[in-house]
Order: structure tokens, then sequence, then C-alpha cells
């Protein structure tokens, strides 16, 4: 694995997950649910899954981070997230948007617009195809699995990122995380994991737990992309087919403290 | 594993999903739907799981087929089932129904029969019990666990496909595809993978990956079921319990290919 | 592992569990739903996973007990919980609440109390922070964790045992289970437990299947307890992080059995 920011950065990050261990306030989609919780425990984090609107405003307030993430939408979580993304908002905590199928459907794309408008999101994180869909690149979408490099996507990402005002992430075989004016890199992780559903989808939760503890929103995410490029070339060492691999991953998270440690 | 059609036909259909990577639209229940996804992308196929009213138009459009599975249904999902399934039928893509716990509760039986009339799919999948109380057999149902054989539901279930104008297909310890007129056969498998929940819904899902990518649904049925019961069987080779077969079953899916083509 | 009953009283419970086969009905988190459907599975029961209002009361018919937990709620599924708590308080079927995150939000509490006076569940079980929040006992909430010992929590579960007429089930280091007159105890497991999402929500699952074979509701809970810890020892004794703790725990429950009986 290769990044922008030296190693101490994210070992300093892992240990204030570690002492701090701030609730992470998920309202993301049912695939991931398990594996996102797990992931967060991982790496130190605690994790609530909470989606209803009448409680977004107090679970906001224990909050140290919000994500969510529109990859099972409905038009009452829509109504949850937006709930929550204003109280965020209003509170200064920091909000991840996973924006995850945009482009594969017009109601996705105006979700994620209208989370954007009403939230101001500090970091969206998508692969290629999602962030090109959101400033109408020219971009054939295919579900939730690109169909775009996330190099190709680059060009949209700083402009989404100077429309928007936040920082964004494009994960693929390199990732890029930019604000429209610098832009950082992380390379690694290995192929398999596009073979496991929602490894998107727990970056943005390791993003969102990141930024609960590190101001810099591009540090926090790239940070967050390291541990998992990291995790995942460790963990498809060992892997015998994505089931393995969702476990090991897991397992190698779990692990990461100690070895940034000692580097 | 034997089954009434030759190995080279889901060699065959393992490629075509391999190549085509074909989207498979699931409106599934919560408990499986990680598990639905890891499987569909094990062989090849692109998951997507989506179930809100308004995008199911958008959504199957881009679908190579529909899998609607009622295990754990409310009002609010018939709606979308309904609207997805009717848009499938439309366009002529190829829809899957797994009735989930038909029989368990009327409710249930009843949803599954307003799909059946309002979408017309494609291929039914259940176990012996869901397929009996569809037809009104008798039979003592117990939640979403078969209580029934499949060989005894074999009466009922080429009944069924004559009604509904489909295929069914009934998983046990044989599973049996029929029209009403043909049925085929697979035999395999192995019992553990009855200790781990939803492995009826993964056929159901793969069935549908099959069906995006093979034209006859006898073929494309059978061949669903003939990879699920070899990558059981060599799952059940290394599993110690139902937590590392789950975890070997995707394994054994995304090893399946090798094997197939040196066959 | 060591408990206030005898060895011999789990091992019955898990014989009963195995050869009757409960129907246990879960209306539980997304979270949790594959880990609890597959724990439920390797001791031998048979868990349904259903929470539409409609459905409830025949559902509930057919469950041997019903395990409510409010981990991601919402105003729905109260009335999805409200209604089959009610079908099987007639029924005289046992009925267990899992109040989590009561004292996270206000709405939480409210909900889990709602169901208390609506429902009259047979077990309540909470982590500490859950079971103090319930009788306004002075403790900060951190969402989902406990931020509270299990000892520190034992008058308060004390209190809400007489409040409630129940037995009230706290987990943690120690495992406290009390109807308020008389507590037993369970101390074992492994603190990687607590690294793995929903293994409280695992315990009520369990707690659960036990009611449904056996009618004493303090042993019942023991034992489940008591199985929970002692699969938790072994599978820590594997577990190379929470990854293969999750797997590892359910192949240690499905492994139990042929231990317990050579006792």
């Amino acid at each position: 694995m290769n990044c922008s920011i030296p190693t101490t950065d994210f070992a300093r990050i892992l240990a204030a997950l570690r002492s701090q261990s701030p609730l992470v306030h998920n309202i993301t989609n049912y695939v991931v649910m398990n594996n996102s919780a797990n992931a967060l425990l991982a790496i130190g984090a605690s994790p609530v899954m909470a989606h209803w609107k009448e409680e977004m405003e107090e679970m906001v307030a224990i909050a140290g981070a919000l994500v969510i993430n529109i990859g099972t939408l409905d038009s009452e979580w829509i109504e949850g997230m937006i709930a929550a993304g204003i109280a965020a908002h209003h509170r200064g905590t920091p909000i991840v948007l996973d924006p995850v199928g945009a482009g594969a459907t017009s109601q996705r794309t105006e979700a994620a617009w209208r989370i954007i408008r009403e939230c101001h999101p500090t970091i969206i994180r998508g692969n290629g195809s999602e962030i090109m869909a959101l400033v109408k690149a020219d971009v054939k979408s295919k579900g939730v699995d690109s169909s775009a490099s996330s190099h190709s996507a680059l060009e949209s990402a700083k402009e989404l990122a100077l429309t928007a005002g936040c920082v964004v992430v494009i994960s693929g075989e390199v990732d890029y995380i930019t604000d429209g004016h610098t832009t950082y890199t992380v390379e690694g992780g290995h192929p398999i994991m596009t073979s496991v559903t929602g490894m998107g989808c727990t970056a943005s939760a390791l993003v969102g737990a990141c930024a609960a503890v590190e101001p810099n929103p591009m540090v926090a995410a790239t940070a967050a992309m390291a541990i998992m490029s990291l995790a995942g070339e460790k963990a498809a060492t060992v892997a015998r087919g994505n089931g393995s691999m969702q476990m090991a991953f897991l397992d190698e998270l779990y692990n990461l403290r100690a070895e940034l440690y000692t580097k």
C-alpha cells in the first residue's frame, strides 16, 4: 500500500479510535449492516445503526460522526437521513455520504443530491460510476458496481468537491481523495475485494470513524482508505474465495493496530 | 452430485455469467441479503438489492433478472415487489419467485399468489412445505423450514407449474425442477446446508442469475440447483459447523469455475 | 464457565431443543438477523424473522417463543412488535424483550416500556446501561454498547424484575439472571465477544429458544447465557479477530451438544 500521507498519520488516527471509541451513527443499507458494524468494532469505534426519524436528533447528539448510505433506499428512510443530516450539520458533526447506485436510477441520484443540498456532507465516498453520475458525466450505470475506473472519474470528483464544498473520495484500483484543489491517492488493496459485497460501504463507515477523531477531512478520508487497502492486502493472502475474504478482512482490521505501531 | 442436464450445460452457463456479469435485481429478505449478494458475486453476477416502489421501473430496466423473495414481508414491500414484477413481465425479463414461509401465515400465501397472478413469474422455487401450501395441499407449515420432503411435494409442484404457467423448483434432499410435463432432478448437496440460514434464498438468487443468461428456464433452474449442490458438497468437507459452512459455501461457489472447465 | 445451575440442566435443555426444534419468532434488528437465525439453527431451533403487523397473530400461533429486539426501531415495526407481543401474551407463549439502546434515545426507552406494559415479557435481557436506563438509574448511555458493568446494574435489574414482573438478565463479564428475589450468575465467555456485533442479540434469541422448551424462565435464561459463555470461550481459542470469532462462535454452538452429553 502506498498513500499520500505518512503511516504515522493513520497509526495516530487508529490509536485515537481505540482510545476515544467514538460512536459512529450509520443509516445504511440492509446488505452491509452486519459487516459495517463489525468493521467499526474491529478498529475500535462504537457503531450504532438507527434510521427512525423520531430518534435522529437524539442519536446524532451522542455521535462523533454520521454515515448516510443510500444502498437500499425508500421514502421513509430518506426522511430519516435528512433529519439526521440536518441535525449533524447544525452540531458540526462530520457527515459522510455514500451515494450507492447513484446513476442507476434517477431516484437515487436525486436523493443523493437532496442530501448534499440539505445536509452538507463533509465527505462523499463512491465508486467511479457513482461520482460521475452525480455530476451528470457521461457514464453508463450498472446497479451498484462501478463501470468506470476511479481515474476516469477524477475530474468529476474535483467538480463535485467544488460544487458541494466537501471532500470527495473515489474508490477503485487507485483511491483518489480530493477537495477540488489538492488530490491524495491510496494505491493498494486487492482485486478480490470487488467480489465481497459492501466493501465500499465498509470504506464509508471507516471514513466516518476516522472523521470522528481527525478534524482534517482529507487526512481522515485518506487514512480510512489506507486502512482498507492494508487490511485488504493482508486478508487476500489467506482468502480462498469471497467468503473467507469477508471474514479475513475483519480479522486483519482487528489486528492492524499492532503492526502500525511497530512501524 | 447427479443431475438431469450435462455438466457442460452449467459450465457454459457459469462461463456466460462470468463474461456477461448480468445485473440481478433482488427484492429479498433482511436475513439473507448479505449472503445472496456474495453468492451472486461469487459466480460472476452483479447483484443489486432494491425495493423502493418509485425506483422499481428504472432498476428493472437495467436488470437481467428479477428475484422476488417474501421472507420478511410487509405491505410496503409487497407494493415494491408488484411494481417490479409487472415491469419485468412487460420487458420480458425473467422473474424468480421465492415464496418463503407460504403456508405459515395466510398473508404470505396470499401475497405469493398475488405476485403469481400479477407478475407471472418464470420460475418459482420453494421447499416442499411452501410448494404444497401454494396448491393448498394438506401440509402442516412450520415457519420457513420445510416439514415435507421434496418428493412428497412433487405432484403439488406439477400442479402449480401448470396452473401458474411456469417452472417450479422444489429444493430438498433431491431437487425437482418441473414445468408440469417434464421433471428434472438434482441429487447431491449435504444435510448441513439445512443448518445454514437462507440457503434456499441463495438458491433462488442463483436461479435468477442463471435465468439471466440461459433462455430455457428448465435448464437455467437445473443448472443453478446443480451449482448449489456441488458447492455445498465441497464446502461440507471443510465445514466445522454452520458458521464455517456458510463461509466455505461462498468460497466454493467462487472457485467452481475452474473445476467445471476441466471436466 | 461457571454458573448457578448444573450442567445437566442445560444439557437437558439443549437436548429438548434438538428433539422439539421449536419455532422461535424473532422481530429483531437488521444488523443481526443472519447471525441470530444461524445461532438458533446451530442449537437446533427453527428461526423465523417476521415483523408485518398483519401476520403477527398467525405467526405467533405456531411459535414456541417470541423474541422482540428494538435495535433498529421505527414506528411501523413498533406496531408489529406490540401486535405480536399481545398475541403471545394471550396465548401464554414466552416473550423475550431485548431493549437495545434503551437510554441512548428517549424514543427507545419509551418503546421498551410500552412493550413491557402492553406485552408483559417473560424475560428482559440487556447490557448494564440498558437495564439501568429502564429504571432511570443514573447512567451515561452510549449507543448500543454498555458504559456500565453488569455488576453495577444488578440493583436496577432487581428493581426492574419486580416492577415488570419478569426475569431480568444483564450480560457482561458476569451475567446476572434475577427475578428480584433470587439471582443466578454465569461467569465465563471472552472479552473478544464484545467486538462482535450483535452478540447480545444472539443471547436474547437463545434465551427465547430455551424458554420455548423450559418452563422455568430463571433456568431457561441461565442455560442460554451458559451456552453463550461456553461457545464463546471455545470460539475465542481459535479466533484471529472479530471476523473469525463470529464464525467460530456459530461452529461451537453447533458442536456444543456432544460435549455436554459426555459431561
